[in-house]
């Protein structure tokens, strides 16, 4: 199958090539067909010669000079520094002879690329290296930096693996046995996010997270359709909280070896997430199931994939994902099964209407039969507030807060929810509905945000060229304060000047966020503000639900009793997920609706009352499954 | 676990048993526990002793006396013929020194036992032997000694089989992680009946049967809820018929190696039909997917269970066959798991209600959560006849057809429908309601009928005492003929006197069937009557529908062209499944109704309808699977 597959290939490129043209070799790079070439100027003078032949040959294409086409690493430095405008900011220039391949890191990237891509092709022309480039943060990101030195450093090891997953890939039957879905957790309940799309050849595990508020409670790796984790094709990861990443490492101390595909921005915040993971239950006391090694390892296995491009990655099975609306990176995963056979989406969590940070969800997929969607707030009554007016109510609240000569603090996401508030915070601030107060960052919210001006293609278009083109990155704003120090600073933050608290973790299950509501509980001028979904089983929705007298783990090893005298605040509102209409209207605006959908990531109550009212307005199937079933899909 | 188990029967044992009495030595026999003791007159003498025993540890008992507690064999032997009275009819005694047994083979096996085990007891009690007790069928059957001789002459393996299976059913966790079952086949459609129940620590397989019509369309073995097939625990077939058993022995094929539960008859009837199945299929010039070496694999892999015993089949479940009304031998089971964690009842095929051959279905389960129930009939309009009705509709229809000089061919299951028909036949000749004429008896209707009377005690009630004890055995009456000879006789035969022709196979899928089609179809005087269910694909279902220009294969290897001139009738009422109404009734008198049924072995506006049905008369929960699902029920 994968000889005459190449062969096929071969024969397709020879017949649209110009007759310049020389290929000297065709390897499978994970899903990339990549062709050797002794003539890169030809490819380099023809702007559209590379998309041409992509889209002909329904591939991604890479195309690399042969070692003897191109010039010396010197000649070819000095070449670069040449063609490119002194205003791209170069920051890095790295040379990678066994591909060919020269990466350029630039503060402004665009330039580097220039119009149609046009500047990057000329150096390609001129040097015979084929150029690829990185943006340089506008905000030093640890994680973004760690990550790329571990990329590089591991290059020689991950182009092995990569050509062994695309021999995997191109080879194999076509067509498959059978479609089915099989519910390794998140049914029924909100965590532990796990499935595997299967088809009699393929198995792909799509998401392995933890339960917030139930360590303990694992997907089920063990069920027979998971087994044995060595022969799983690929992992797809929709997003990178950890109800859907935290359990990914564990898949490589198994034996797994595959690739786990994702978008860029979510291959670093797994990891930042992960390590976290790692260290808030080592703190807590817990043995984690995995150590940092497997981290790594599950990064070093990743291969990124960008909104919108299919990707082959399996013989049966073709993927897409598009925007999910939700955190930096998160997607919507579509699978193309066989040719034309079947089509099964994984909403992933979604948010359906644009956010400050976010377009909407993208649910544009040519063809869906099965739909695999979440349902977190899937009841009748979960109606969210508008969010102009939940930034109404907020800014009311912390303008009321500091007013009294309290601090407000606020439980939130890392990754999502926090830029979120900060974008509403500095704009109230900068427009005077606020005055302006310290807003001090805690845990990791600093790192994250970071790592979002580091991937400005993923942000909200207007947000994307605030950050890109105009400096007015609002992230950078003088206000915001990140807590690096110890409970000192904590403590005098406390007692201080009133002021602005966003803090880790977003349910109350960890983080900092216990030694703020330890040390701000007292005084009831403080107010404690809910802006996201709080889980079963957490401390978060415990509060939520009215409890005062709370027991906190300190610092220290030991625990505080504490009574919240500190105000209590329910902002909704703010949550990355649609809210029921926006769930009804991601269903119902789909280009393909599905014949049938399974309701998951939800409590019994959400997905029970989401399914039946699919049933009712659209008259598809549906299904509540629970955890450890497998539905058929064809 | 296995340890404890072993030192905690010991333990009790010491408790219960007379101070007299010695142990020796304790092992596991399949589900049995084994105990060796040096004075088994201790267990001879005492009436009641290894009934307590039994029922106290919960297990079924069996006692062996250690070697130097028996007498040599001589002894034994001359004592055997001094304490049995004559008239037991003793055809064979057979010592098997490595066990301690001695199989009397006996026509009255009633008379070795002796009244509550009397007689059985004193041969016990004077030669140190223990005795089994085998019937002399009052049919001689090729089937029933040829099993009986190949698992004698297996004995020495299959004791080492039954302590490897002792050991595995006592040891591991008994504590389930989760309940599930997995369709293999047989859902929206009726043929090859297979599911796996799984607990997370064990796998049994139900059923393993091939689809009549449609030979290529096999259970899926190859899903993962079923693979590796070498490690699933233990099989159950609930009956012979192929549908359930024809692709068991595959199993051993691919590796497996434990034990098949079923009863005794079962045991019989699926040699000889898998046997049979071989057979039609290299007549058709298929290749079947295993030969008779697998046949007699299976055979020496089945562990025999009475209606009604409670029998340990893995650490965490026990098994309990009952009476399903069906065929001989058939079964539902029930699947006890956990320490009342969870009960799951495979119904089978079944009859409700009480037939010549049969006592109805006995559902008499204590609890049962879920239930994975047969639809063949459960269509809104599927009421089958009053079997009185019926007979009188076929007796009429072949007293017509004999007084216009014509034969009735009626395609007829081997197993179950003929023996159904020869009674009513055998009864209205003595009633003289029917002239007598020759009934004919082709394909495997007279060895499967001879296997039916070597089990009595699986007949109802009152034809059990006609073929035991008042010799008045129906099926001996002189008016059924075997086919023996070639298309000669069978040529002959279609062209002489009225007649009765009962001939395999029931769907018109293979068998002299075809034969009698082909030599009775020009005369309109014939008449071929259905009395049975046929499904979908089958030759038997389009000829039903209206179908008269068939193609039918010949002895030869070549088809024939041929159009049915004689009558087709249908005569309903025979059926050996319940129609919607004992469907119905089957679940609405169940000691304790389940939480949710799955409806199978129907097509698709059966199980539809079925499942609506039970869901609006009870409440229940009730799903239509599709092949290749699996359902959690815990």
């Amino acid at each position: 199958m994968h000889d005459r597959t190449r062969s096929e290939y071969r024969t397709q490129l020879s017949q649209e090539l110009p007759d310049a043209a020389e290929v000297t070799d065709l390897r499978f790079e994970g899903p990339d067909l990549v062709v050797y070439t002794s003539t890169p100027e030809v490819f380099a003078e023809d702007d559209r010669l590379i998309g041409r032949l992509a889209s002909s040959l329904q591939k991604r294409l890479t195309v690399r000079p042969t070692a003897d086409a191109r010039s010396s690493r010197s000649e070819a430095h000095a070449a670069i520094e040449d063609i490119l405008p002194d205003d791209a900011g170069i920051r890095d220039i790295e040379f990678h002879p066994e591909t060919g391949e020269v990466i350029i890191e630039a503060e402004k990237p665009g330039l580097v690329i220039g119009r149609g891509g046009r500047t990057k092709r000329r150096v390609a022309a001129e040097t015979g290296w084929t150029v690829e480039v990185v943006r340089t943060p506008p905000m030093e990101s640890e994680t973004v930096s760690n990550v790329r030195n571990f990329l590089k450093q591991e290059r020689g090891d991950r182009r092995s693996f990569l050509e062994r997953v695309g021999e995997s890939i191109h080879s194999g039957p076509a067509d498959p046995e059978w479609v089915r879905v099989s519910t390794l957790g998140c049914c029924r309940e909100v965590g532990r996010a796990s499935f595997v799309l299967s088809t009699g050849n393929t198995r792909v595990l799509v998401d392995c997270g933890d339960k917030p508020g139930a360590e303990g409670e694992v997907p089920y790796l063990q069920a027979p359709e998971a087994m044995p984790l060595t022969d799983i094709d690929a992992v797809v990861l929709t997003h990178a909280h950890l109800d859907h990443s935290a359990l990914l490492p564990i898949l490589f101390k198994y034996g797994y070896d595959g690739p786990i595909y994702l978008t860029e921005p979510t291959r670093d915040l797994m990891g930042l997430l992960q390590l976290d993971y790692l260290d808030v239950a080592s703190k807590e006391g817990r043995t984690p199931p995995y150590d940092s090694s497997m981290v790594r390892q599950a990064l070093k296995h990743t291969i990124p994939v960008e909104y919108g491009n299919v990707t082959d990655i399996a013989p049966d099975v073709k993927l897409t994902l598009r925007n999910a609306g939700h955190i930096l990176g998160s997607a919507s995963a579509h699978f193309h099964v066989g040719e034309g056979y079947h089509n099964v989406v994984f909403s992933g969590d979604v948010h359906y209407t644009d956010t400050r940070l976010f377009n909407g969800a993208d649910n544009d997929f040519p063809r869906s039969e099965t739909l695999v969607m979440e349902s977190t707030y899937g009841r009748r009554g979960d109606h969210s507030t508008d969010q102009a007016d939940a930034e109404r109510t907020l800014v009311d609240t912390v303008r009321e807060t500091v007013r009294n000569d309290g601090t407000v603090v606020i439980p939130a996401f890392a990754v999502g929810r926090s830029q979120e508030l900060m974008l509403v915070l500095a704009d109230a601030m900068r427009t005077g509905e606020l005055p302006t107060v310290p807003v001090y960052l805690d845990g990791m919210i600093r790192e994250a945000t970071a790592i979002h001006t580091a991937y400005p293609e993923y942000l909200r278009d207007g947000l994307r060229e605030r950050i890109l083109y105009e400096d007015e990155n609002p992230f950078l704003a003088e206000q915001f304060e990140h807590i690096d120090g110890g409970s000192e600073q904590r403590e005098a933050i406390a007692s201080g000047e009133p002021a602005i608290v966003l803090s880790t973790s977003g349910m109350v299950t960890g983080g900092p966020i216990f030694f703020w509501l330890d040390v701000l509980a007292d005084d009831p001028a403080n107010t404690l503000v809910f802006v996201g979904y709080q889980a079963e089983g957490t401390l978060g929705r415990r509060i939520q639900q009215g409890r005062r007298e709370v027991s906190l783990p300190r610092w220290d090893g030991g625990r505080s009793r504490v009574t919240l005298q500190l105000g209590v605040e329910d902002v909704s509102g703010f949550s990355g997920h649609a809210d029921r209409g926006g769930l009804m209207d991601y269903v119902r605006t789909m280009s393909d609706r599905p014949d049938r959908v399974l309701c998951v990531h939800g409590d019994e109550t959400a997905t029970n009352q989401f399914s039946s009212a699919l049933y009712d307005e659209f008259g598809m199937a549906t299904y509540q499954p629970r955890n450890l079933e497998t539905f058929r899909c064809d």
